[in-house]
């Protein structure tokens, strides 16, 4: 598809093809392109920009990684077109091990997803290093990132049918984990397990969002950027009295705002 | 999909479920799921209900079809499988004609579509009548009702490409026209032709809101719901002083509000 490089929503609309052509290569379930559509609107609402109170859970949540015994970040089929290879940066950066986990499971997409995310690794490897980092630490911190999900041998108490498979090694056993765009049982189950909860959500009101210990509502994409770029500028210690609820409210003000920002009918 | 009766959200969800079921049936183009997805998040911010502009929109709107000298409803996918039914309706009792019209057209999914909606037709011959009209008035009403679309021979002034493409005894020559989810150079090329446009778009801030004559900010189901009981009350007068802009400001206000009811986090 072609889009200008001076259209105001480009990336967006770059983000919108992404999806759409992976759902067609079949690596994507159909909820998959309403998800994001309904993330497009919020996105909209927001100004299709990264707000402060946003940044402020991308900063809390990188703080976690870096000081989390056993951090995951689990990834679905829209996190993985959408936000991949930062993703393996993150994950490189803090430590953490990657876990392909998707609702709607079958064999045939967590393969793609899985061949994927090993692609995406491959490629981070092979791509100029983040400053402070030699070409020869960097291939040696990506190699080392685990991509899980294949062999899912634990089930997440409280949840029935597919969705409550995991890995032993990863989601089961983490204390930090980092779930982009949840589902609201889920995001709850692993909240019993007393695990630290941070999730990507661009809806403020949606249960993941009301249940998750840190939620970032921003896009998927420019969140794992923005924290793959603060994990680069090092570690800092999280915030033991981290209020969620005011990042929420911020949010919330924002999408109200914007939708009160009557003038913009004048355009 | 087994939705339980009592989810508050069980509407939403089957409408979700009737878009998944037809894009896999072939009649759908992918945006149409992503597009759906938008508007939920919309339609969510509103409550999932008719707020009283809108209804006062549906109002205008079918007064306008009734006294239009050539009312077209146009129909794409998303509204074909959401609200055909209701649109057979409409267009038996204002006497509009049905036209339909999609984006991305491909001759299998126009196939498709137009099978459907003459499938709806046949059901809503059979249907029992609306008040007021016997079992052989309604046949006869419904009978009527022509449906275009598999014949485009005349452009839209303005468009490019295969969007341009319509029926010269149904868009091309309407003066009131009726187009939910429309697409904002659509709807402004229609306008141009000094047509009366009228729009179903959960966004009030799309530039198809903006421009349009009458703007419904409804979900396309209820609102083509509302509009038929309307119609099966009768016709009133157009508004010839409509203040489009109030709708959008309630609209947006009604988002916001919504947005900013922050009580909600405490469910």
């Amino acid at each position: 598809m072609d889009i200008h490089t001076d259209h105001p929503r480009r990336k967006s609309l770059a983000s919108r093809q992404k999806i759409v052509d992976a759902q067609a290569a079949g690596m994507l379930a159909d909820s998959a392109l309403i998800a994001h559509g309904r993330g497009e609107a919020f996105d909209y609402l927001l100004g299709e920009k990264t707000i402060d109170s946003a940044r402020q859970s991308q900063r809390e949540a990188v703080n976690r990684l870096f000081s989390a015994q056993e951090p995951v970040i689990s990834m679905n089929g829209n996190s993985t077109i959408l936000a991949g290879k930062n993703a393996v940066r993150l994950a490189a950066l803090t430590g953490s091990k990657l876990e392909v986990n998707i609702f709607y499971r079958t064999e045939k997409r967590m393969n793609l997803l899985l061949e994927k995310m090993k692609f995406m690794k491959d490629e981070v490897m092979a791509s100029r290093p983040p400053k402070r980092f030699t070409v020869v630490e960097w291939k040696q911190l990506v190699s080392q990132v685990e991509i899980l999900g294949a062999h899912q041998d634990s089930l997440i108490p409280g949840l029935e049918g597919p969705r409550a498979r995991c890995c032993s090694g990863g989601i089961f056993q983490s204390d930090v984990i980092l779930v982009p765009l949840e589902d609201g049982d889920r995001c709850q189950a692993l909240i019993s397990m007393s695990k630290q909860v941070i999730v990507v959500d661009l809806n403020p009101l949606s249960r993941t969002s009301r249940f998750a210990t840190v939620t970032i509502v921003d896009e998927v994409a420019r969140a794992f950027s923005t924290m793959t770029d603060m994990a680069v500028e090092g570690k800092g210690d999280p915030d033991m009295d981290w209020d969620n609820q005011s990042v929420l409210e911020s949010a919330l003000n924002a999408i109200g705002n914007s939708a009160h920002r009557i003038s913009e009918l004048d355009d």
